[in-house]
């Protein structure tokens, strides 16, 4: 069985670095703050004291990072340990331009990329049942095909580097929009005095239905805005989005709305919490906090 | 078995009418347009050539309208054949202060009114498995069900008079702006390059899916605007939330820049197209018509 390396043991990285381990791989960790390292290595992962640790100890390394600084940065270690053959799986959110660029650098050094984002909670996390959306060669994807099922369900091969990301970017307009729309639904609902739970239930089996409204609707209801996606990664996936829709020529106006309702959410203080906290900045708008009638 | 009264035989009402038909219930209907209560008729229906004349063979009567004056001048010729205990269920969307007024002048007529308007595709109509909101008393609405069931699966009770209607603009936010978030999601992905089947497919898997994607990207990319849904009553029924949302004084921006873009597109002449249509405006936009890799 393929040696395994991850690095980024975050809210989504850690339980999908313990589903390789308990998928049976050897695995071996890396993460800046300990506290994770220490609780895979209890499970078995073999603890690292730097990226190109994990690099020597690999023939499949898995990025799991906030941002392309983060990814720049520990790719910079990883390529100072890194052999001939070495694949590189970065499965943080970024742009394709930057997936591109880390897949030739990976590629001049005798090794393979692909961008493999993913969409899903860290229930899904958890579970075992993330989508990931795969870009670079198709063979490179094949062969690392088994330890990518140790984490998702739903895998696709959705073209050459960098068509990972833009899958990925794609799916994000689709959740920031909706999640957008979940907001402005909720709060009618609650001004009308309708059974905010009960609209959640009926929207849900007909036309206005999605995930975003069967998953976070019911949080925002109980004002529990513990992170499952955090409003300051969603910020920074809009932010990408937009510098690519910029480039493309593409005017994205819902895009351009909800990434700057995000953006004063994270700035008054709500970064750490779950993107269900919109409904916060949507009742501010309106003066008007929803209730469950 | 209760004698049903059907008024408003579109490409809605004509499936819905045909559903009860089928359940053995015996149907009285009218349209304006002669063709639809033809059909029905030569299935079993009464033909008749008056809202009065439905009334006055119905003790359950159901109208399914484009919109608030249709409903308002059909009522004004049922309230003339209109005997005591006559229910009226109209299951058109308009708005709840609207649903209230025409509920009242019931009442004082000996009747009563249900506001039931519905949530689903013409496909849901023909396999009767319609999403229904209704709102008016709870005694009627139980009286009224065993009708309700032969056109809907989800069938929900949501308060008192106008809460059916609230309950579907509601509704009507969630479906308009999950459009608008497929539109812009699918103009990156064509620009990016990607097989446009398979981003629909990947995304409707995670956290970015939505009835809207499901069933409408597909259409959006083989250029199928035939209607399931019509983009005038798509801009009706959001100038309907508008009026709303400034009465109650929500600022709902999401709402706000959909229902403009849908209100050009009508009037750039495809008010008679299905919502997907709204893919034309982005792509005009975005002078970028989209096309599947």
């Amino acid at each position: 069985m393929v040696k395994v390396g991850f690095i980024g043991l975050g809210l989504m990285g850690k339980p999908m670095a313990r589903n390789i381990l308990k998928k049976g791989f050897s695995l071996a960790v890396y993460n800046r703050s300990r506290a994770p390292v220490e609780e895979l290595a209890s499970m078995g992962a073999a603890p690292c004291s730097s990226p190109a640790e994990v690099a020597q100890r690999s023939e499949v390394l898995i990025t799991m990072l906030p941002d392309e600084p983060q990814v720049a940065e520990v790719l910079t270690g990883v390529f100072e340990g890194m052999r001939s053959g070495l694949v590189l799986v970065d499965m943080s959110t970024v742009s394709p331009m930057f997936s591109r660029q880390m897949a030739a650098a990976a590629r001049s050094r005798g090794g393979d990329m692909l961008d493999a984002p993913v969409s899903g909670s860290t229930m899904a996390a958890e579970q075992g049942n993330l989508t990931i959306m795969v870009g670079g060669s198709r063979k490179t994807f094949e062969e690392t095909l088994p330890v990518l099922q140790a984490m998702g369900k739903n895998i696709f091969y959705m073209g050459e580097s960098g068509a990972g990301s833009f899958a990925k970017l794609c799916n994000q307009i689709a959740v920031a929009v909706n999640l957008l729309g979940v907001c402005e639904m909720l709060l009618l609902a609650s001004k009308a005095g309708l059974n905010l739970s009960q609209v959640v239930e009926v929207v849900s089996t007909g036309a206005g239905g999605s995930w975003q409204l069967a998953n976070l609707g019911p949080r925002m209801i109980s004002r529990d805005f513990n992170p499952g996606f955090k409003v300051k990664h969603l910020r920074k996936d809009l932010r990408i989005i937009r510098e690519i829709s910029e480039k493309l020529g593409l005017p994205l106006q819902a895009v351009a709305l909800v990434s700057e309702l995000i953006k004063a959410l994270d700035e008054k203080g709500h970064g750490e919490e779950g993107t269900q906290a919109l409904i916060k900045l949507v009742e501010t708008l309106a003066s008007h906090q929803i209730s469950n009638a």
